[in-house]
């Protein structure tokens, strides 16, 4: 069976996943990008395009990023991932902060209780939005995957409810030093998760620490 | 200026330093021994008589651990802290945890709303009750510790009482890998700590993470 996996999902030292107030130029709200900052030097962001034009280091932080792509078949993301409109669309205008050829370069299911059509973009990124509970997204996910392996995405709640019921077999976490006060708690409701996990920490020069959740053979 | 220091203070991944329903034989209510485990086995709280009687080990948990006690002169502590009793004293048996011979050794100021006399014990330690706010209550204790340095020994309230009031220096927050799900939070309140300390991180093999927070020196 292939499995489910987070990467390179950051959270504060409060916890939060994401700050308060997400706007079009704000994707985390009024924590601004600074948990996301560890990343921006490293060779896997850099060639998203998305932090600049240098080549990016190859240090731990880049040892961990560049585990986001290889053996994922299909991610699976929350709306407020996908953009920052809430309710109805009102129309299909949004296609993503991404651009015409989206990093993802897989099919990608957005989770949303507002469907509308297929949309394929360039690169091999092809959107399905699904109203669906984490179950059945995953069951049609790793249709759309194959034998390859399904990445939750984000946000802050859908890697909280694919937790909650116990979907995830591989979890990267990277913990900030900053306190947001304020956003989206990734583990509440997850009393007692660490029973279910083996957790490897490694800090890293940039401040940060990474923290590897795996998935105990016992379940 | 003597400093203020915070020592060996653990929290969880989501943020509490301390769990839900304190009891007599639960001092962290219901996170039992899981927030202190990383210092069962360090010299430091092996000498304290607390846990067992062999002579504990001298890794980074213990480099840390080993901090707590030299240059201090005076620790300061929440009613919560010193014992599991809310409101006013029925009498005045409570003496603490920590049994006639305290492991303290120096006067220790006690926050509450409900003074009592000094309480003078075996070794040095002399409980003093003070109905008094973060920055009287470190007056006081800066006259009883000379020119030693003070020690806010917790509870949770009262460290995040004198973060909030930025009299803290030092600080020493042992991060634990479990998901306490409820209790009470340290973080809270302070958002944008970060920008007031450096923060450093280092990994031990018992699989926590210290992080030391040292006041930067523009103020």
């Amino acid at each position: 069976m292939s499995l489910v996996r987070v990467h390179n999902f950051s959270v504060s030292l409060d916890g939060f996943g994401t700050g308060e107030d997400q706007q079009l130029d704000a994707p985390f709200g009024h924590a601004g990008s600074r948990l996301m900052e560890w990343a921006f030097e490293t060779r896997t962001f850099r060639e998203m395009g998305l932090h600049g034009e240098s080549a990016g280091s190859f240090g731990v932080d880049e040892a961990f990023a560049s585990q986001w792509g290889p053996g994922i078949g299909v991610e699976i993301m929350g709306r407020n991932k996908f953009g920052p409109l809430r309710g109805p669309w009102e129309d299909e205008e949004w296609k993503g902060w991404w651009g015409d050829n989206p990093v993802f370069h897989t099919p990608v299911v957005v989770l949303t209780h507002h469907p509308r059509p297929v949309l394929e973009m360039e690169g091999g990124t092809i959107f399905h939005f699904l109203d669906a509970d984490p179950v059945s997204a995953l069951m049609q996910a790793r249709a759309l995957a194959g034998d390859l392996d399904v990445r939750v995405g984000g946000g802050v709640s859908t890697v909280r409810q694919f937790l909650e019921a116990d979907l995830i077999d591989h979890m990267h976490i990277v913990q900030v030093p900053v306190v947001l006060g304020r956003g989206e708690r990734l583990w509440d409701g997850l009393e007692g998760l660490e029973q279910r996990f083996e957790i490897e920490a490694t800090p890293s020069p940039a401040g940060v620490l990474h923290l590897v959740f795996t998935r105990r053979a016992a379940r």
